[in-house]
């Protein structure tokens, strides 16, 4: 049944994004009974997370080029391109806008980038073992700084992103970790 | 007038954000006829596209510390206090919402952001000038990549953001023109 309810809120927000999503809707289209729904997940918001908290269990196709170069590209075109898909690409930014509104979701999709951040960062770990980069680097922010230039040009400054965008994101993340400006840094006393 | 508009609209932000403003909300508290809100700003997100106009014609202060390393760090801040304000941060917020749900409101913010980059560049306009960065480099890019991160974190990961976070963005922009990623592309011929 959850995943019944699930597949349903996808297709409910790839067809009306998070503002036409309603419970009435996802209950129709999952054939779970409307009562049962409210019970289980309360409400819009609660639909939202549930989806997402399945989305960030789910494995990334993480890129393995060989080289550090090919792979942090390769992750920020699978952001770039999932953006661009006409059915991924609405739903992705339904939980990006869901998240503004509302704190459940916004709690959620913090959770989902966690996972995301700590499964991408393989290829940055990668590449410390491989010896391309030092290993005192902040693997978490060599990806964050590698695919926040797409987010930012997406839903920020509303500008399209093209692969040569987003490759060149990667490559910006990149220099800046070999420059050793993404250390991690020691965490504060006290 | 139009300056009353929004200024009660800005105020209506910064108490209730996008999803609490209302057109009667907003001509209450201007003073203004609620007949003539309507009539000239048509609708919440005429209202939000007018105040982001006038938000974006107005001067930024841009830093000028003599150095790439501290003008790129003081725009960076600029962007993190900004969010951190408990009066600019909530409208600014707003204003990022309101355009992930609205075309009109998204236009408005891609012009904001259109001339926030542009004011910003000079900073790195006056690096080139200075010798501390090559004449090849696309002074937007820097810019953008400097407050991506920021933005990320706050709008799409929802993590916190330090200064020190603010600082390491503008040192990674900084690290990647300084290599050479980050230089102007030639167009696309035809």
């Amino acid at each position: 049944m959850r995943d019944a309810v699930r597949r349903a809120t996808l297709a409910e927000l790839a067809e009306h994004g998070f503002r036409g999503l309603t419970v009435e809707n996802v209950a129709e289209r999952s054939g779970v009974h409307k009562t049962t729904v409210y019970r289980r997940w309360g409400s819009v918001e609660g639909l939202i997370s549930d989806a997402l908290e399945l989305a960030g269990a789910e494995p990334w196709p993480i890129p393995d080029t060989g080289t550090i170069e090919g792979d942090l590209r390769g992750v920020a075109r699978l952001v770039q391109n999932g953006f661009a898909d006409p059915e991924l690409g609405p739903v992705s930014s339904a939980f990006v806008a869901a998240a503004m509104q509302n704190p459940d979701a916004a709690r959620a999709l913090h959770d989902f980038f966690e996972s995301r951040h700590e499964q991408s960062s393989r290829v940055v770990r990668r590449a410390v073992e491989r010896g391309e980069l030092p290993d005192t680097v902040d693997v978490l922010e060599v990806i964050r700084v590698a695919v926040a230039p797409i987010y930012y040009r997406l839903f920020v400054a509303h500008e399209p992103v093209t692969r040569a965008d987003a490759d060149r994101a990667a490559d910006a993340a990149l220099a800046a970790a070999r420059a050793g400006v993404l250390a991690a840094r020691a965490e504060p006393h006290g």
